[in-house]
């Protein structure tokens, strides 16, 4: 918060929050109270702000929505661009995604939980889906790929084995403490035991 | 349901619901509007039913939570009891655990879901999560007997994997549909491969 109030009053010459402060707020308001229920004035009363500081920084409440959701939806689609996702073996591709998800999980914590509540009632929200959709069935395809290369097991339903796994990555937001004893590298390694050592077909 | 009227229909000599029947309708409103935006006025336009009707069967919308929420702890505590989760190795007990939870899941699925939503905003709903976390806590014990038994192994925290084990369990709610192509027992093997396999020691 150092850091964002130092910028922020070198740009505008006052302290406050710049668009990504004001963001943090409204990502940890919507998860507590849900979207619907917060407001821009509700906003302005957790920052300390006037309603129109925050119209210096964002347009309105969807555009907080939608800086929110991107955050969460950029963070999973690196993951697929990244060289070790895109070579390799399915196998270890696939198990890089699952690890990358769950740093990305773990470091987007909030960004990612309302992501995961997001139920398709507005044009955002709907954008958002089909984003996360995408993002599934890329996943849903290298658990095929996996499994045409013979490293998975062929006994197990690929499209169950997707829901499985996102299942258990996607619960870490409903547990996860940043500040519990858990490095996110420890529960990455501990979910690509679980998920992927059962399915492996011995070499 | 023509079971459930005919049966209402002797014993009370009318058409209509028993507690049983109401009660799966106020289960499918609950999860579909929330609780708390749920009033008795709008299950009685859900059952054509008059309130004074719905009132001759179930005291209060609160019993009619407290009904669905044992309707799933039941089912949940009731396969603690089964002897396969009392007797035997505790990786065999786990194993039937699991699976005992996937039945009740998919055979219970709406009032799961309840379940698995509530936050714990009274009295009702405080009771159901102390049931639950002693429901969770049971599977942790035995995650743990299991890797102490050499069974499990040792090196992922028996803590995250109860919780990840719950993780892809609870998930079926999300998506698993009665009339899809998966029955609960695939399902139940599914999650056994993927959940147990990779943590079992080969022995």
């Amino acid at each position: 918060m150092a850091d964002i109030e130092t910028t922020t009053s070198l740009r505008r010459g006052r302290p406050g929050y710049d668009q990504r402060g004001i963001l943090e707020i409204a990502v940890a308001a919507f998860n507590e109270s849900g979207y619907d229920a917060t407001s821009i004035g509700m906003l302005a009363d957790r920052l300390g702000l006037s309603k129109s500081a925050i119209y210096h920084h964002v347009s309105s409440k969807e555009e907080l929505l939608a800086l929110a959701l991107d955050e969460a939806l950029d963070g999973l689609e690196g993951v697929l661009r990244e060289p070790a996702a895109t070579e390799g073996p399915a196998a270890d591709r696939l198990a890089h995604v699952l690890r990358g998800a769950v740093d990305v999980l773990t470091a987007r914590l909030p960004y990612v939980t309302l992501l995961l509540r997001v139920r398709g009632n507005t044009d955002i929200e709907r954008a958002a889906l089909a984003r996360r959709r995408t993002f599934d069935r890329a996943v849903a395809d290298l658990v095929v790929e996996a499994r045409n290369e013979g490293s998975l097991r062929a006994d197990v339903d690929p499209a169950i084995v997707t829901r499985l796994l996102f299942g258990m990555i996607n619960s870490i937001v409903e547990w996860y403490r940043p500040d519990g004893p858990e490095t996110p590298a420890q529960l990455a390694d501990d979910i690509l035991t679980i998920a992927l050592d059962g399915l492996r077909v011995a070499p």
